[in-house]
């Protein structure tokens, strides 16, 4: 799959490791050329310095060809906005955002638009099953 | 199940408020008072000023008689730190700590002191698994 990753965070970073690794074709965008330093020496895929927000961007990133468009920079308000241009002006299939807040993105899930990934939703329940386990109360 | 969350910031509000609500009894301490405005004014649980690598704090947390701690503040460090002292001064059964650094989250879930939670991991996980879903490769 042709994969463009917003922003190359930990989780960004990451990802793009795995996917890269796994054969896909992928393109990661930031505006912090440092950031680039997180996919290591090994990645094999495209780096492209700037803001996911500028269509001249995304297309430098092979947006136009992509299957599938993942933003996962630090800023929800920037996922969401990145998101909605890549789904309704280039009309990549799949489009996935991370949004921390749970109410916004509770709110961007019901618009349909676009998946959302909230950690503080997974993490949350990742832990609470640790805890609890069984289910038992109190 | 008596519970002692660290941090209430929005993983920590969240999960101290679906505990709660299920009947569990839950103390959260963060050290930013308003940070509690998070858990709302149904919240049934005790609310601790101060920060989770005092024991003083702990104990008037309850950790004495707790059968987990959850250490979710945003500093590393800090949740591992307190995860290590809960674990060996308090012997309490379950601690979890959130660790944004993967290589950090692998070196102390190798140590085995406590289970660990990584928003990196589990987010990275989970956005490939929209993304590619069926496991096609290119």
């Amino acid at each position: 799959m042709r994969i463009v990753i917003l922003g190359c965070g930990r989780l960004g970073a990451h990802l793009a490791r795995q996917l890269d690794h796994e054969g896909h074709s992928v393109a990661v965008i930031d505006r912090n050329g440092e950031a680039f330093a997180r996919l290591g020496s090994d990645f094999r895929g495209t780096m492209i310095l700037g803001t996911g927000i500028d269509q001249d961007i995304l297309r430098r990133a092979g947006i136009e060809q992509a299957d599938a468009f993942v933003a996962v920079t630090n800023g929800d308000n920037t996922n969401a906005m990145a998101s909605e241009i890549v789904k309704l002006v280039f009309k990549v299939p799949k489009v996935v955002a991370r949004l921390y807040d749970p109410v916004r993105e509770d709110t961007y899930h019901t618009l349909g638009l676009m998946e959302t990934v909230c950690p503080t939703v997974i993490g949350s329940d990742k832990i609470r099953e640790i805890v609890i386990g069984d289910g038992r109360k109190q």
